[in-house]
């Protein structure tokens, strides 16, 4: 499939050292011909896998560094192909002449993950360990890098696997079934112990999808909005929670033109918030794009912080409650009074018990963002919100939307199965939701994967890996 | 001397690959604590030189990455310590979790350029070299790589060994004389052959020392700096000659507030350009800090672009004559009559006759900036005015302020020499001069180089080189 060599630079440009990465049936043949170990003893054509080798990278006469490169034989490599590390200075200049030089000698300038995608075409990974990489190098905390570091090391796949066993087990029982449908005495699969295995993976795949909103939420944070009226001090509250400057805070209505999304770690849940433009007085502003994109950001969030100027709580409430009944339904809201500051005694007013009469909240509170009143009691209860399962280090949770689709169509397969017992439908039509099933499973893996799909997960990678 | 084992993440954060870099006599024994090779027979404590070993590198029950270990041993490493390269996934998060496990286990964070600090503090390569390696690190052209890689493979120490081997043949002599001084009719050192030896020297340091205008010229750029009043049309012919919006361009006067830099390459040489602030009216505004500063970048310019407004020629040519004679003394002075289209026939007026009666000037010439009319012909001059000899690849280019001023003593020294031979001193006051002579060439490749020095040459380096 790989005739082809290719080469790319594999570490980012201003570092002390820079590596360029060459995998292909030609890597080690293009590698003779521009590089010159320092020890005349070595024959480059002839060196074991897994050597290192001393000595200068030159382009005919002109020198171009010295340099440190590591020698894989095919299988032995990252990619499974023959292949080699050169470690050079790391000068732009250098690592350009060298990729020059490796692009004239008929390497191929590699694309966006391609070794990893060689990788996997190879058999040295399926394609959840090879998403797995992208996600490893991108990880910036503890929970996201366990995470991508048990899915590239097979943890998913382990768990894929078993699910496969079951459903073959299932098939086999089925297609026993089929085979003696003619003997009506014969019940070598009684329907109980079919009812009792669907479900069984039912459960498991279910449980895979709901791992999804916690994997989300270590991968991206857990998604909150932040809405209210303009001026009622969404921005005071996003920078005191953010602990920053990061919107621009004014007296100007509407000051907020852009969604800016941020993230911060409360109680080690991961929080990605939402500053939204304010939601104006519905009759003239409502076109405005900033309005807009307000409601759909809603919409992806599972917790809602809506903000209200407690001085004017009644008015600011009666407008928004009817267009937010809806939004927030299957969120978790809470109902912030800001400004309390500017109020002598607000929680004897009335307001509070007004708000409350009309939208199914998850609480309540009382705060003055400007001088961080009660801020410590709403992150609290942000994290209580948040209610994130704790995961012990061998979870298998899914992470990755491609996993999550995919998991969720085998599992409406298995409901149907599911169905198709209590309707006490026939084998065949049991047998073809449960290859549907595998199918959807294998689609992980990337047994049944195709070109396209494969071409969308590696474009997301970066050059080099 | 270096009882400590050092670590330093090698590359730049954000690529494919990372790189860690740890290095001293604990190097392997701390490997050998946190990683596990992936084949059961390896045992790294014993591992051979140059090894490449695939494994994990854990903390405790923690796996922080899937690694390939290149595995030097002293003496045959970069730092001529054992060494040890650990090629991570490119995230910062497992990058810093593996230096901080490093740290726990004894390692140390690497001063900038330590490692090739070490490489020189263990013998593997001489001060000149070291330096080379910040200089090739550094290199964006063909001629500043082709420079600092001949030093850094000692070309330019060969060069001194030479002139080193020529100044104890002269001691040697010298010395002769001195343990037969009391025969008077002995003469094993005609003083012609010293003298002849001495010139031959001076003539070789002499060359090197000139080298350094030209070494400094492909490395920082020929420094050109373009004066005149304001409003004559300096910036827009900097940005015509770097062929982007580089100056801020107005009509307001001047506009330039900050001292500009920018280099471009004209026919092969690279010229530093210097857009000043604009010299306004001498009483009332020489105090502001950025005319001061036109007239400390004038000092350091080599070529000097004065833009006069050909409408105002007369007038602005007097105004700033009788400053500009004393600072371009040394200088190539180009003339440039800017604006040239707003004149109907500049050529023919009496403007430039009386402006090149008074000062020296490399050559005089009329464009219009604005819509670059005969600006290909003043990037001609520019490159004559440049006059860089052409570089060979074997030639010995001086590029280092330290070396520059290194060799500038020893010139003193041999120079002092042939003063000596001329006034027939005694052996005893040459010998001290050449003595004097070989310190400072020493000095360069660091065998008489203090700790401060070092410090000094070594902290400009990145970290992890």
């Amino acid at each position: 499939m790989n005739q082809d060599t290719i080469c790319a630079i594999a570490t980012a440009p201003g570092g002390a050292l820079g590596v360029i990465r060459v995998s292909g049936p030609n890597a080690i043949a293009v590698l003779s011909h521009i590089f010159i170990p320092a020890s005349r003893k070595v024959r480059i054509t002839t060196c074991p896998s897994h050597t290192l080798l001393y000595g200068h990278i030159h382009d005919g006469d002109k020198l171009i560094d010295e340099v440190v490169v590591s020698l894989y034989r095919a299988p032995h490599s990252y990619t499974g192909e023959e292949s080699v590390e050169i470690s050079c200075h790391g000068s732009s200049y250098i690592l350009q002449q060298a990729m020059q030089l490796l692009i004239r000698n008929d390497c191929r300038l590699a694309h966006p993950g391609e070794y990893t995608q060689r990788a996997f075409l190879n058999g040295k990974m399926d394609l959840s360990q090879a998403e797995a990489v992208a996600d490893l190098i991108a990880s910036t905390s503890e929970a996201t890098h366990r995470l991508s570091m048990n899915q590239m090391r097979g943890g998913f796949s382990r768990e894929l696997a078993g699910l496969r066993d079951r459903l073959l087990h299932f098939t086999s029982l089925v297609e026993l079934e089929l085979d003696f449908s003619d003997h009506e005495d014969v019940e070598f699969a009684d329907r109980s112990e079919l009812h009792h295995l669907a479900d069984e993976i039912e459960a498991i795949i279910s449980r895979l999808v709901r791992s999804f909103s916690v994997g989300n939420a270590i991968k991206n944070g857990v998604p909150v909005a932040i809405v209210g009226e303009t001026n009622s001090g969404k921005s005071t509250l996003l920078n005191v929670l953010l602990n920053e400057e990061k919107a621009i805070v004014s007296d100007i209505h509407g000051t907020t033109r852009d969604v800016i999304e941020d993230t911060v770690n409360i109680g080690g849940i991961t929080f990605r918030f939402i500053d939204t433009a304010g939601i104006r007085d519905t009759t003239d502003t409502i076109e405005s794009l900033g309005i807009k994109r307000t409601f759909q950001k809603l919409a992806q969030a599972e917790i809602v912080l809506w903000v209200i100027d407690a001085r004017e709580a009644d008015e600011q409430y009666h407008k928004l409650a009817p267009r937010l009944r809806s939004l927030t339904k299957d969120k978790r809201l809470i109902l912030i009074f800001n400004k309390s500051d500017l109020l002598a005694s607000y929680e004897s007013s009335s307001l509070m018990v007004a708000a409350l009469s009309g939208i199914e909240t998850f609480s309540t509170i009382s705060i003055s963002a400007k001088y961080s009143k009660r801020v410590d009691e709403l992150q609290q209860l942000l994290v209580q919100a948040a209610s994130l399962p704790s995961v012990t280090p061998n979870d298998v949770i899914v992470t990755n939307v491609r996993h999550y689709e995919a998991l969720s169509q085998a599992l409406e397969a298995i409901q149907r199965v599911q169905q198709g017992l209590t309707d006490n439908l026939s084998g065949d039509f049991l047998s073809q939701d449960i290859r549907e099933c595998i199918y959807h499973l294998s689609d992980i893996v990337g047994e049944v994967t195709t070109d396209m799909v494969l071409h969308n997960i590696f474009k997301n990678f970066c050059i080099g890996k």
